[in-house]
């Protein structure tokens, strides 16, 4: 913490890149409005995989639910508020609440959080590279204590083309953070 | 800011109306508790315009979801519990989560934002006018730093008959706030 | 609040009793995955009673949904995101959200109120006691006046066999918080 500085006002850059290699069911498109194009009325749970900035270590996951708010079709894209966690394991979990537009990054809030990240807020940049199968999220986080080292690192430029570290991937102990939510 | 008064402690009041306009689609009542009567197990996302409290702008949209949680027949009406955000245009937007009664007035929990209400707290005081088309809110937002003058104003005192501005309603270039959410 | 130390850091703790004592028509498990096993698409929402930690007390309900996220064949559980309200009469309500697995003790964020437990945050320890009928919970919260002494006390110690006072479980005035959320 940088000294005189409370830690309710000091940020902290978190960087995660959320994956969905499609081994888990998601997402789970509910086409609850019984439209064919997609309109208000639709939900969407999911789940994905996260891994740190860098891309040497698996976190855990996110998980949640995504409202269909509106087809926008000058854009050829969705709007959707997002209402979900991101799982560190040991560490804890941070949870968000914003819009996800399909073809527009964006801001959510960081509405609290468990573990280290107990008492969190501030908000999380949202970059989507590949939808809907890759993005690259920003968090800036104010109210808690100095982020464990092991979360920090260099992130890796965000692409289209990134990939998680094969040991990462592969989940091998030093690839992961202690009990990695899976 | 007051002087001497930390941004976390200060209260500001901000006054917006959401109105349903009926061309958005919403409410989708997803009807999933198969009953005949309202029951838990029904689910209904929305999405409405939100106006400046004088009625002069048109600043955005809300964007969530209600829960049903009961019907309450000695009050005609039920109990959601209600998950949504208030989007302000380049301005960001307010999360929210709470009752929603449609018999009584309740306070919701603010609970994050984006923009300049990035790690805002407080409540906000939710007034219906007229069900479910027209409501009041009233934020009493703490955490973040002095409210764009913009969104300040001499709210309209909150009646069944209030209607935005002709050119806020037509969302004329002067009568709306910059990159409106829509 | 102790001499000297500001509101946004003193911890306050707050023991809390969920019963489904299966008179709400609670939970609703929509079957959306269409699929035999629970998995990623099923929501459930649902609302029971609460008291208070020494069990005296009706003190009101919790509110909100549970997003199935995953089966987890190997803990004969699953895990869910749950997103939820605990409501405390005229005293106000405080919002939750993170994971809640059937097979083992999790830590919710704790993402606002209103109230008493207006500006709220902090974590909650979410115990099961029989799922998914008793649970037990230990708020820990920050930012927030000193609770009401009613409020507080010395919490039953957690076990399948507690049981709410019949004053309590029979919602006699003595045995109510004012105006408790039924």
């Amino acid at each position: 913490k940088m000294e005189g500085e409370p830690a309710s006002t000091k940020v902290q850059e978190l960087h995660v890149y959320e994956i969905n290699e499609r081994d888990r069911g998601s997402p789970a498109y509910l086409r609850l409005s019984q439209k064919e194009v997609n309109s208000l009325g639709d939900l969407v749970p999911f789940s994905n995989k996260i891994y740190s900035g860098d891309l040497q270590k698996r976190l855990g996951i996110t998980a949640g639910i995504c409202v269909l708010i509106q087809h926008v079709p000058e854009k050829k894209g969705d709007r959707y508020e997002a209402i979900y966690s991101f799982y560190f394991g040991d560490y804890g979990h941070i949870t968000v609440q914003g819009a996800y537009l399909t073809y527009e990054d964006t801001y959510l809030a960081v509405t609290g959080g468990s573990g280290v990240f107990e008492g969190a807020s501030g908000q999380v940049k949202l970059q989507q590279l590949i939808f809907p199968f890759k993005l690259f999220y920003t968090f800036y986080l104010k109210g808690i204590p100095d982020l464990p080292v092991e979360l920090l690192c260099t992130p890796v430029p965000p692409s289209p083309t990134v990939e998680p570290s094969p040991a990462a991937k592969a989940t091998e102990p030093h690839a992961t953070i202690r009990n990695f939510t899976n």
